[in-house]
């Protein structure tokens, strides 16, 4: 089983119609890239002349070189109309794409519904388009709308409408589920019965997830003898999203042994969704599998156990395979085991035996249960790790802070927050603004640490997420916040909880600085035989 | 076909395996009585015995008489001991549950790995503690775990461990894929190849989604003659989750025509599905197939006037079979249909082609662009459109509020919010504490109202949400806060959007108290020909 599999990406095209996804030129070059340097053979670029966003697209992915090919998407020409005027197959032809994927109808009643036009305009609209574009030297992949339910309501219709696209010279024949309501035993059998009566086609597949078996559609269409695949990244895609490459690729090439994008690519799998979901700005679901951040994260105690005595026990797949890695999370179920190993993993000598380790074990145990989670907040754990190891110098103290919220009818409200803290023995106080409390926080927090260390200049905070942990006592209940922060090489992730928002906010605002600080022994004055000035500075 | 399929739903116990899913006693109460008046089968519990969560659902869900089968979750005995003197089986006889599930090793690598005993006594581990468990009158469902890796390394005792779960009296012999790694056809082949080895057997299926095939394979199983199914609800477990209930139970049976729990109870899979979201407080992806909010939604032109024609040109099904709604995305005329429909759902006399209607459809759609979401905010959305009409009486107006929170080392945080308003053009200053700011809003503004509006007394919020809505611009970007509210007979759901939490919170916290105040025309004093008092009242 050696069989090679063609991937055609469409995060660019299909994927946009998600919820939510919406991409620039310059969004769509860095993704043509990043797809290209996975290795998948199309990459469907958009619809030329349908926004200023494609047509930059096109024009500036021709001087990327990259070894996709990049295809550009349209419909079958106008009823009753010629092809060579039709506006939207000139604007494939003026993209410059070296192939183009033409949608076309296959089930009867949307011909008679949708286009309202005969069956046989259909097909001549079918032949003319192709013909045009072949004539022109594209490479053309021909995209049959809903064809397994036209398949299903006439069995005839629908393969002559491929029939048609072959004798055009289509270079795939494509079988789309377009609303995705075909199940994997169905696409199995027609595509079977397809191969005697289109014998040799080149035939691709194009799945929609919304009875959550797009993937396994594909494979059920491969495992028929299809040798073209469409999906998107993640799965993006209108309504539940279309096939999603991210679980099919693997599947194809580690499960099944199909020659997809070949071992060395399949490893930049883990990184290139994420990159994608990050350009996308929209969070991948951290159980996404082979790619999500939980797809190989262990949590019961047993499973643990097991998995650091064999990992077989409890993975389908070595993790790096695709990228991605295993995850001990760290809960009350597992407890100790857990935290060894992650302590490990930070590079931690870590008795667990030792009376400290005992310590800081029971101590992350009262922080969970008082809602405290360091599944998302790794820089606090290794914060609380290395200060049981006793390797943190704290480099200043909290003395005290204020934030006040001011809003008057017909005005802009107004955040502004006042920091008091102990540097060397040195009280700063600093105020600071914001378009919010935690902006106007994190403002004077970082005014009052600059002019000691310096290098907190290119930090920065990426991502701020607040949870409420007990709607019982709503405005009264307690809350969490996660920050992520940045800088140009690193991202780390911190925690605070409180019944107070602003209190919870300001503990993971004080640890992202602290793990920032991490390894600085002194503040820079020191270092740099500076004496420290006397009594309060006001900034 | 209408064999009949039985649901066993583990939300409860593998579910909560899930990254950040934890459920109180409570919760867990709560969610079994939503599954079991959706009709499920079998409702796993926890495992009694392992926390106080647990033990206390085990003792109160046995006075809610309900129809589903309670079932508690444990492990054959241990090695080299006596099923009576077993503390694990004892707590599940303790527990009062109706059925056992028993988790059992059939894969032999594990039973050497993990186990680290011989097969043999695997074999009588799981004899015994069946037998054990039927003798004291439970039914047992033996859960064979990583069924289809341990019968491709040795079919043999793999057949041998079912057989004798059987012969020991299981009521069901459950093949679990518990690392998530097989594929449809093999377990559409392991399955028909065991229906020679084990004719007759009563034979169920859990599969885990680690290749996006957990349903598919479901489907497998039931197609190749399984006739229970384990999952969860929104496939909540483990790394990628466990077989999704949400679309295996329509998939069965609207898809495959089996009897699963009836044409009225899944009319109620959307709200079941998003309830226990809500109460795991987890966002359900919008793309989750048959239940998420976009599984019906269209965004693109062409589909939607094609829709809007014959919904069967892009819908799989009709949306309302499982409770869940056509929705039309950002097209103007169909925007304006949804919020006509809704005004009617209200009932709202409403014209839509009035210019009272338009200027009102026009301010949505504005405020939707903002980020506010009226979807979970029934009540703005009320407010608004009841406004529009005329029909809204301002009882008071916003005049200005402050808020401060601080904090000095080893003290409490301190919240305190001082409000103003105009009643009867009288202004009102009240000052309030809180133990976050919001609650101690809440308290400024009540104050300031209670003593004009006293049927406020008996309204409380009871929920409070946070959604940071772009988080490319961090603590700068803009926030939604949706709270609800509820008094002795009603529930209501308001929001508020700003780039300032605090905002964003005062926003919804008055849009609450003056949908409480609908259908009020003054104030209490002036009803009763109480003279307004004079000047700025201080409380």
């Amino acid at each position: 089983m050696s069989k090679s599999i063609s991937i055609f990406d469409t995060t660019l095209r299909d994927g946009t119609q998600g919820e939510g996804i919406s991409f620039s030129a310059d969004d769509k070059i860095k993704i043509a890239m990043k797809l290209d340097a996975l290795g998948v053979h199309y990459i469907e670029g958009g619809i030329p002349g349908s926004n200023s966003k494609d047509i930059e697209f096109f024009k500036r992915v021709k001087d990327l070189g990259l070894n996709a090919k990049i295809t550009a998407f349209g419909s079958t020409r106008r009823k009753e109309s010629v092809a060579a005027h039709d506006a939207n197959l000139k604007c494939i032809l003026e993209s410059g794409a070296q192939a183009a994927t033409l949608v076309g109808k296959s089930w009867d009643f949307h011909v008679h519904t949708a286009l309202q036009t005969t069956l046989e305009e259909n097909l001549s609209m079918i032949f003319d388009s192709i013909s045009f574009l072949k004539s022109s030297g594209l490479e053309v992949i021909f995209d049959a709308e809903h064809f397994f339910d036209g398949y299903k309501n006439n069995p005839e219709y629908a393969v002559s409408v491929l029939s048609k696209a072959r004798e055009a010279g289509a270079d795939w024949l494509v079988m789309c589920d377009t609303n995705g309501g075909t199940l994997p035993h169905e696409i199995h059998g027609i595509v079977t019965a397809l191969n005697g009566h289109l014998p040799q086609a080149p035939l691709g597949i194009h799945t929609h997830n919304d009875c959550e078996l797009a993937v396994a559609n594909t494979l059920s269409a491969v495992q028929a003898g299809v040798t073209h695949v469409q999906g998107t990244m993640n799965g993006y895609g209108e309504r539940c999203g279309n096939a999603n490459l991210c679980s099919i690729i693997p599947n194809l090439q580690v499960k099944l042994g199909y020659e997809v994008i070949g071992e060395n690519n399949i490893r930049n799998l883990t990184n290139t969704a994420r990159y994608i979901s990050e350009i996308a700005n929209v969070n991948m679901p951290v159980n996404q599998p082979y790619v999500g951040n939980a797809a190989f994260a262990h949590k019961g105690g047993i499973h643990v156990s097991a998995i650091l005595r064999d990992s077989r026990t409890y993975e389908h797949i070595e993790p790096e395979k695709v990228g991605n890695k295993q995850r001990i999370l760290v809960s009350e179920l597992a407890g100790q085991s857990n935290i060894v190993s992650k302590a490990q993993d930070m590079g931690l000598q870590f008795d667990p035996s030792s009376q400290q380790a005992k310590t800081v074990i029971g101590k992350i145990k009262d922080l969970e249960h008082q809602g405290y989670q360091f599944e998302g907040a790794d820089a606090s754990l290794e914060l609380l790790l290395r200060e049981a190891n006793g390797e943190v110098h704290e480099l200043f103290t909290f003395e005290s802070f204020k934030m006040l919220v001011e809003k008057t009818a017909g005005r802009p409200v107004v955040s502004e927050a006042f920091v008091k803290i102990n540097v060397g023995g040195q009280s700063i106080y600093t105020a600071g603004e914001g378009n919010g409390p935690v902006n106007a926080l994190d403002n004077a927090l970082r005014k009052a640490l600059l002019q000691y260390f310096p290098s907190l200049e290119d930090m920065h905070l990426s991502d701020y997420k607040v949870r409420v942990l007990d709607d019982k006592e709503t405005t009264a209940a307690r809350v969490r916040v996660l920050i992520e922060s940045k800088n140009a090489v690193h991202s780390w992730n911190t925690v605070g909880v409180s019944g107070n928002v602003i209190e919870a906010s300001w503990e993971a605002l004080v640890d992202s600085m602290r793990y920032a600080l991490l390894g600085q022994i002194s503040p820079e004055w020191i270092e740099h035989d500076q004496q420290p000035r006397q009594g309060i500075i006001n900034h």
